[in-house]
């Protein structure tokens, strides 16, 4: 047996047979948690699951996308946002709202995205959020759909919407956790415009 | 030696003595964590501390004032609240995140806010929050401020404003956490003030 076979037997299986995937995943996991999103590499991803980068860019792609998958969300909030983002600025902070909440009031899809935030916020310093989430996967979006000062807007789009999740989901507060989707829509979505869109001091 | 003599040995200490205030705080919070705050009674809580409940009324008064006291919070929200209260709507979204923002940003008392955040939200179904937090300790005043659809309008407060706190305080997300209280009053002040009294649909 040559040595590279032995340390393939060693590890049970092929490289690219079907739980080498998960193999990635969970070892990308694991890397997100203890080193950050920055401290993470598809390298030291790769070496970890006893795999070749190149099979990590294959299977995930970018490390952005690494995270994305890592964070085992049911849907994937760029693919979501896009259409939002396409339809430009004007009325976005309703379109915004209501598809956030078509995808979280889904009761196929809202155990998953809480399990997500659970432990995206009992991550002690909220690094993850801070130096990943919000900045990989949703501010690029933001940023896109209002070009003007992006950097003072997003920061309040997000106070709002993560305020929305956390009382509507997270603690379900009444009448927040029961309130139909069109009422939040009426009651949020203006304030989103005006953080999006509106006269900023 | 008389029964209740042998009680109060077998206890260490003699009613009213120093420890017993810890002893009956302890035995509240565990009794709020375990059952929550509707389960929670003060004869059960001084059942479980072996004092009279007339003892845990005169430290602690009311169920509300022992739920305060065991959330450990270096401030007491209503009395913090109150002079915002007393001013009346008028400017009321803008004073009330001056006010919240000068408790938040001391670093004398933010720590031990942030643990109580913290704590609240481990809190798995949320509950302590919800059946208690905003209801016993931020809803009545609020409700003083705003007589008109108080039940519309404080969900949207404590929406932005615990969304204010997960940005700023827990997951610390720049410049939301760097940005400062004079620019997070004008930005996010009118909305509050938008809330509490402008036209809800």
């Amino acid at each position: 047996m040559t040595a590279p076979a032995a340390a393939r037997a060693s590890r049970g299986r092929r490289p690219g047979a079907p739980d080498t995937r998960a193999e990635v995943l969970a070892a990308a996991r694991a890397s997100f948690a203890e080193k950050g999103f920055r401290g993470t590499t598809i390298r030291g991803v790769a070496s970890a699951a006893g795999v070749d980068p190149a099979l990590v860019h294959h299977y995930f792609g970018t490390k952005d996308d690494l995270f994305v998958a890592a964070l085992e969300i049911p849907v994937d909030p760029r693919e979501v946002l896009a259409p939002v983002v396409a339809a430009g600025p004007d009325g976005a902070g309703e379109r915004l709202l209501r598809t956030f909440l078509g995808v979280w009031d889904d009761p196929a899809i809202r155990p998953g995205l809480l399990a997500m935030v659970r432990s995206l916020l009992a991550d002690d310093d909220g690094g993850l959020v801070r130096q990943a989430f919000i900045p990989v996967v949703v501010g690029p979006l933001l940023a896109e759909l209002v070009p003007d000062r992006p950097e003072a807007r997003i920061p309040l789009v997000a106070s709002q919407v993560v305020g929305l999740i956390v009382t509507r989901y997270v603690i379900a507060l009444p009448p927040m956790a029961d309130m139909p989707a069109d009422e939040v829509v009426a009651r949020i979505g203006p304030v989103l415009q005006h953080y999006l869109t509106g006269d900023l001091p």
